[in-house]
Parts: structure tokens; sequence; C-alpha cells
């Protein structure tokens, strides 16, 4: 059975309020803050290379973002990596536009062995990541369709022996055995900067709030994708859609999600 | 009589339109300078070690935020401390999770002595800030009851010569012999990001308009928290309470904060 | 004829779907990206110097603007101009707060003579970049009349053969021999923070769907004031402004481009 029990997902990560430490990038700090706050977790965005082994312990789970990289957050990102192995905090790692420069691909690449639990991606990213070479970048945002990143995810998740999901119209998450598709979410969320960033910060929560990696791989694709369907009911365009997306995140709970998540 | 008159500081500060200089952090940048925009000040946000000495005295006040530090910035905020100092310029400091590491405790006490005219902090930041051995930081959220650190807020205001702001279900402003109490607010300013920054924002925007630094700090606290209270009956979570929030401190007037105010 | 034909400019920058490299302020990364991402174009912030010379060639321009100043920030942009330069894509200036420090003013005018196709900036920023000793710089806010600085804008364009955008009550778009004025927008445009690196940003996505930089400029600010108007029907303050206005720059299209820019 390839398909992770979210039964108590929501309230599990209710109960616990993890404390979540980002390392993300300046585009999204504001918003992944509200979407980790509105699912009902606590975070914190803390990047100096002089205080993150620290914070880290802190912390039920780390995220890792390198979407406005540079050398000194990548130090962080890196020594954050350490600490989060030696205090046992799971991670999740998010290589934004992984491929489109030499400089992104080896940061990525270098951190995607780390050992995260989770790496979340779009999948032009997963076959960069996975180095494919029809990984064809296009920025932050994917020139390929999900399932065409589906092998390549299963093969990274083994080789890396790590949770890998790789998010498009429909979502994929696989430990390199098992694999599940979510198809949910909406279309507005490719017209709303971040929401992939957002989607790894949802898992970073609830691997905070004590699930495994592949559940909670799962878990916060289909809180995102559910809550998307939600908060398109009351949109009308982007801007709307993701002052609704906040309200429906906050409003999820156990029950909508089992009703609501289209698993396979 | 510890209620500080706040009669006119709504208009005083919209006549003023005080230029207000922040360093502040990355994930509440543009959430501040929206609420700045938003009561009738005009924000600016620069950081830069190489100019802020000569902008500080172009401006009516400084805000000091430690939420996302790095060396670079520190240094930034130290050197505009002196400018401030030097050019007679108010600055408010917000000690953002002091307490969590080391180097950021180091960081708020360093700062702390360099004479701001106020510093708003929830419980647990205020309580680390005096050095209480209860304080238990959780990252940017309180763990502590806002009335558990009034008598560290009373004691670090005397000892520093500051007003200190603490915030939480009620909010306390003392000058060290003075108290105010300030019950306004709603429990969704704990569910968006940055609302405690908003609020040491604000102070800012009301001692650049020329308030002593226990009527800002009263009339900041107080304007946020009836603000809250007017966005939140058009809400439908923390999405559009945040949306409502800015229209709601457009809208307010010198009426409005008097007649909702609950100052004790 | 100096008013420029913008019949399918929408049209054309949802067919292209450019690539925006930004590399901007930490205020407005946020909503620049989701408005770049509202009007069709998408977008990516990336600043690290050990990248951008990669990352601008795959983009179909570049936005560079100065708000939030660093050194290694100012060597990023200009490593980008010339990467621009060398690979043929098309740039934007936004000259933010220039006049207000000297290290601000010898950014801007630096990066001013590395040939952008635009310059965007409100009357104080235009004053102070042409040398006018009447610029007086209040932070990024304005403190002139954007009809004050036309003829500085003319003389700007002239000197340093670009596009001189000076936005204001009325924009002006000058290339030095023509000029045309845009009688668009909102006065809520002034309480929403980075509403004038937004016009920057647009100006941007049109850059990169091909438009001529006089084009691109009277596009860029028309499609900004012609939602911004179609937004304030629906806005009770700032808050639900900036929402509507995302909402009306998805809704935006030719015909409604057509119809409602006061160009003249």
């Amino acid at each position: 059975m390839d398909r992770p029990d979210l039964t108590d997902a929501i309230s599990r990560l209710r109960r616990a309020s993890p404390l979540i430490h980002n390392i993300t990038n300046y585009v999204v700090m504001n918003t992944t803050a509200n979407a980790l706050l509105a699912i009902g977790a606590s975070p914190a965005m803390v990047h100096a290379e002089e205080e993150v082994a620290e914070f880290v312990p802190l912390a039920g789970a780390l995220v890792v973002n390198i979407g406005t990289l540079s050398p000194s957050w990548l130090s962080a990102m890196d020594r954050a990596a350490g600490a989060a192995a030696e205090a046992g905090v799971p991670w999740v790692l998010d290589p934004v536009a992984v491929g489109a420069t030499p400089y992104r691909t080896a940061a990525a690449v270098s951190l995607s062995r780390r050992r995260p639990a989770v790496i979340r991606g779009n999948a032009s990213e997963i076959l960069a990541l996975a180095g494919d070479p029809e990984a064809v970048p296009k920025g932050p945002d994917s020139t390929s369709d999900s399932s065409a990143a589906r092998e390549a995810a299963r093969r990274l998740a083994r080789d890396l022996e790590t949770v890998v999901a790789v998010t498009g119209e429909v979502d994929y998450v696989t430990d390199g055995a098992r694999m599940v598709a979510i198809a949910n979410g909406h279309r507005l969320l490719t017209r709303v900067t971040g929401m992939g960033c957002t989607a790894t910060a949802l898992v970073g929560a609830f691997l905070g709030a004590g699930l495994s990696a592949y559940e909670a791989a799962t878990a916060g694709l289909a809180a995102l994708g559910v809550a998307a369907e939600a908060a398109a009911l009351r949109a009308s365009g982007p801007g709307s859609f993701q002052v609704a997306l906040m309200d429906a995140l906050h409003g999820l709970d156990d029950e909508a999600l089992a009703r609501r998540a289209r698993l396979s």
C-alpha cells in the first residue's frame, strides 16, 4: 500500500505546533512563514552562520531553500545540515532552479548529499538534480510535466536514500520503492510566486510534527492542493487566490484533508 | 495618571508624514513598510553600512529589528544607533527571538544599551533581555504570558532609562515608573507573521511624529490593536485578516482610536 | 506621433512569457514577482555575483533596482549589466532614492551609464539622477510633482541615449526626442510599498516580450495605471487595493488596455 495514512496529520501538527527553522529565499520568507502559521506551525527564519548551528536543535524540522543563493547563505545551509544530522532534526531541501547555473547546480547537488529527509522540486529541478540531460531549466518555473520526472525522482530517492517529491499538475512522492500521486491543486498556484516553496515549507511542518518523511511529503503537498482548490472557489485572480489560500490552510482539518485529497 | 493622552496622535502622524528609517528583517520588510504607509508615515528600508549614518539624520525615527541577523547588518545597526544619538533621532529596538542563541542575545543586549527610546518585545523576549532565568525562547513566538514579563519590563525600563513595551494578549508599556495596559487586539494577530514587528514599526511612526516615547509606544500598540479588532470583523482567516488590517490602519482616525482603545 | 502602438502588447507578452531576471530590493521581491506572474511573465530573483553573469543570457530582460543596496549586490548589478550588454538582453534601471546619500547616488549614476534600455524613477529620483539642484530626496517617496521632472527626463534620455520614465500623478516617457504622457493610476498606489518598483518590473516584462524600449516603458506604466483604476473600484483601503491590483493585472487584455489607457 503506497498511500500513507494521513488520518490525523493536521491535528497532530496543530497539537505539536512545531518550531520550523527556515533558511529560505528572500522572495518567499514572508509568505512561507504565513503558510506555516496558517497550518499551525511556528516559523523562524534564521540564516547567520554565527547562530544556525545553535538554532537547529531548538526546531522540530529544518527547511533549506536555495532560491536566492549566495556564499554566506550556502555556508549557513551546510552548517545547518550538519547540525540537523547531529541533533536528529529532519530537514527538507528545495533545490530552486537547480540546473540554471553551474553555481546553483553545485550547491543543490552538494546539499542533496547531506541526507535531507525530503527533497521537493518541480519536474525541471528534479530532472536536473538527477543529472538528466533533458532537464531544461527556465528560472524557478518548470518547463517539463511532472510525470516526465517520475522515474528520475524514484532513482534519485533510491540513490540518496531520501524521499523525493515532484510537484506539478499532479504531484508525485516516492521513497524509491513506494510512489503516491496527489491529484489536487489549481492552475492559479502557478500564477503566485513561491507556491513550490510553500509546498516545501508545509512538508517541513509535517516533518516537525513527527510524521515520517513519506507521510510528511504527502501530507504537505495534499494540504496545499486541497487548500488551493478551496481558495480558487473564492478567488477572482492570483491576488485574491493567495489571500484565500492562507485562510483555507488555516481552516483545513483532518476530515477535509481525508475527504478531498486525491491520492493514488 | 499613567494613561498618556492620545487625542490627536493619528492626526499628528498624518500631518507630519515622517520618514521612518527601518533596519529590519527580511521577513517583514514589505509588510511593515505597508503598515507604515497605511498609518500615514513614509518608510525607507536602508541597511548598508556605507550609507546608514547618512540616512538616519533624514529620518523622523529609526526602527531597528534583529529578526534576520547577520554580522554586516549588526554593524549597520550599531552605526545607525550612533548616528541617531548624534542627530537626536529617536529609535525603537525590536529584539526578535533574543535568548534563542548566544549570538542573538549578545546583539540584543548590546543594542539595548545604545539608548533606544523604546524597546518592544513579547514576554519571552523581554524576560530574556532582562536576564530572567525563566525565559524560554521558542523562535520569534512567545512561550510566556505578557503579564509574566511586566515586572521585568519595569526593571529593564528603569535600568536602561528607556520605555519598554511588552506585547501579548494584553500589552504593557512602562517607563520604569508609570505603566499602562492596552487590552486591544485579536488572536489572529498570532497567526500572521511579523505582527510584533509591525507593532514596533508603528511605535517608530509615532516617535517620528514627535510623540514622547511613552506616548508613542502606547499609541503604536493601541493603533494596531484597534485596527486588528476592526479587521477581524471582516476576516475569514489569517490571509483576509492581514488585508483587512492594512485597510483598517489606513482608515483609523483620532476619534476611533480614542473611542476604542482600552487603556488602564 | 509620440504615442506608441500598444495594440497587441499584452497578448505578445502572454505568448512570449519571458523569463525576467530581477536583481531587486528585499522589500518588493515578493510583490514584483507576483506582478510579473500576474501580467504573464516568468520572474527569477537571482543576485549572487557567482551566477548572475550566467543567468542573464537565459532571460528576456533584466531588472536592476537599487532599493536595498549593499556592496555585494552592487557588484552583482554591475556584472549583470555587463552580461546583458554582451548577450543583447535589454535591461531597466530603478534608481530608488538616488540623491538620499552619496553612496546611493554614486551607485545610481554609475549604473545609469551602463546603457540601460529604460530608467524608471519618480520625480525626485529623476531630478537627482540628472544632477538637478532642486532634487529634494525623502527616502523612496517623491517630494516633487512628475511634471517638474519632465525636462530633466528628456535631457537625461538624450545624454544617456536611453528611455526615461518619470512616474507620478501623470507619468511621462521620453526617449529624448518623443514624449508621451500617461494619465492613469490612482492615489492608493502611493499607499502601497513598491508600486514604483512594480512599474519598473512591468516595463521589464514588456522589454522581455520584444517591445522597443519606448513602447515597453509606456506599456508597463499604462498597464499598471489601468489595473490600478480597476483595483480601486474594489478596494476599501491599501490592503484590499494591493490584492485587487494583482487580480486586475492578471485580468488585463489588449482590448482593455487600448480602451482605458489615457496617452497623450
